[in-house]
């Protein structure tokens, strides 16, 4: 079968690799579509930052090369000893988050911060980049019919603006500053809608996805280009700030953007991949008493309540898709593109 | 009488001013001692920070030259019109906490973080070093006789301490970084064991912070000098990291120590006035979900445990002062000194 494989930065090939068995605890998918992900054109352009390259990640035992892929949806063909709950036939979307089960953060329920935490696609042990992919059971959510392929891949990055906004501590009827509207950001919209959120501004230089934004939900969209954000927060919230603020962007100034609008005791949270630091002047956190934190992944709840809020049919998901392109063109089309000019497009999905 | 002033960063004079007269609302207190604080230094040294230099406060209407003092105790000798609740002949202690008392912090029992937030012997409306002091009776908090004038003016840092305690969530059980042992890290200390913390790892170069330390019951006290202050933090927590890290160091590295050196989900609480930013690499965040805040001042709630804490007895506070010394030599005994050599000292006194 055909599937991208990392071999360093800057250097994703389109190879030819058996089709995996699945081994004892896994499933075999043949997958429908998989979306690229920031993260992925991250590892591309700056990495590796998760993918092992010299030494095999501990729970899958692999390193570069490494099939890439991770938000997926497809259906189950062949089930390993040991695989119980599903069957062949079977509609599902996966979480990315491989877990040792076994150190304080996995005991506690937060799989997300495993002392050995690896990703799916990202981590070694197969990938969605991939005509079949095998995985652990234990990552599937099975999908209804009510979503679509290409709708179960936007899940994952859905669960992933679920925990986000559970990060942020935001409760019904607060308001969000939301910086960026690439698809995490989109998803922070969605999920801050879901829980309640009166008030969502958003901070996008890009058109297509500032459109998005306000289809989405949000009820006032700037443009950090034209617009000073931090005022115009200040003016929308009577001068007092939103209760939270998200980071999905990274760029120079976003970081002290999101922490110049929050309130008070506002929080914060960080869900951007940094290729590198950026100053901070801690006495802004002093006279605020603001919190920042990270927010990573999701918990398997989370993927589950992603699944619910997109079976709600409440909001039009694949409008987030602005191209679908063949896995023969992942690279040119994909990669190299998303690299060069990543706010042209939102979602690009890859077709096996 | 005599009065210290701030006319400017590195310009600080003893000055002849008259006594003030307590206006509607003010005590007027006979100073008995007053402590040099690290933001004093950090005003000398880097600033005007919070010191009003070319606009009048909002609060207090005052800018530079302005008197500067403001960790004292002193008994009131006259009662402004309006000041309840007090009498002459009471020795006291004093928040340092100016507020607007109607903006949503203030209401919200946060006066810290009023929005025109201003500290008394900083932003104007007197000061304490100096023979008297006018300042709001709301500020004001009698002493009982177990407290010493010197622990008195040790008060403020102690509330200080006490808020960033409570500020990292710290729980009985838990265990904690304290990083820099200067007056504040110490008080840090001593409130981390007030709310019951099993474990309070110190690190601190300086030999006589170090030894105070470990006298006020840090359970292990590092040289950032000599140790892998991470490392050996991972060896003392069973490889998991502490719950809660308190930078008051301000140092190159205290804040990336303080990050490293939690848990999964722990809590940093940055205590410590900056002159510069810090790099921060957001990543460090998004891979242990860990959360930085601040810690600004104390509610007036807290100051109230400060005295309570001090008049139990369990700590020998006096033993922070390593100097007392005439409000005559402030400027080149007090100010040049600790600009010039932090780490000799922990608290100095100043006698007018």
């Amino acid at each position: 079968m055909k599937a991208l494989r990392y071999h360093g930065r800057a250097d994703v090939r389109v190879e030819d690799l058996p089709t995996p068995d699945p081994a004892d605890g896994e499933i075999l998918v043949r997958i429908a579509t998989t979306g690229i992900c920031g993260s992925d054109i991250h590892e591309y352009r700056g990495g590796p930052l998760a993918i092992p390259l010299d030494t095999p990640h501990p729970l899958t035992g692999d390193r570069a090369p490494v099939t890439m892929g991770h938000e997926f949806s497809g259906t189950i063909v062949a089930l390993g000893s040991g695989a119980t709950g599903l069957r062949v036939g079977q509609r599902v979307a996966a979480s990315a988050v491989l877990r040792c089960g076994t150190c304080p953060s996995c005991t506690a329920g937060h799989p997300q911060l495993c002392r050995t935490l690896g990703f799916h696609g990202i981590s070694g042990g197969g990938g969605a980049f991939a005509e079949f992919d095998a995985f652990p059971a234990y990552l599937a959510n099975p999908l209804p019919d009510e979503i679509s392929d290409e709708a179960g891949a936007l899940l994952e990055p859905l669960a992933t603006g679920i925990h986000a906004v559970g990060r942020s501590g935001l409760t019904p009827g607060q308001s969000a500053l939301v910086v960026g509207a690439g698809p995490i950001g989109l998803m922070v919209v969605v999920a801050a809608l879901a829980a309640g959120a009166d008030q969502i501004i958003v901070s996008e230089p890009s058109p297509v996805r500032a459109k998005a934004a306000a289809r989405f939900g949000a009820t006032a969209v700037l443009d950090p280009k034209a617009d000073d954000v931090v005022a115009r927060v200040r003016e929308l919230t009577g001068g007092h700030g939103v209760d939270a603020a998200f980071d999905t962007a990274a760029a120079p100034t976003s970081f002290d953007t999101a922490l110049a609008a929050v309130r008070p005791r506002g929080h914060v949270v960080n869900v951007a991949v940094w290729e590198n630091p950026t100053p901070l002047q801690p006495n802004a956190l002093l006279f605020s008493e603001a919190t920042i934190t990270g927010s990573l992944a999701y918990t398997p709840a989370e993927f589950t309540r992603a699944v619910e809020i997109a079976a709600g049919g409440a909001h039009d998901l694949e409008s987030m898709v602005t191209r679908s392109i063949a896995l023969a063109d992942v690279v040119t089309h994909g990669f190299e593109r998303l690299a060069a000019d990543p706010g042209a497009d939102i979602k690009v999905l890859v077709r096996p």
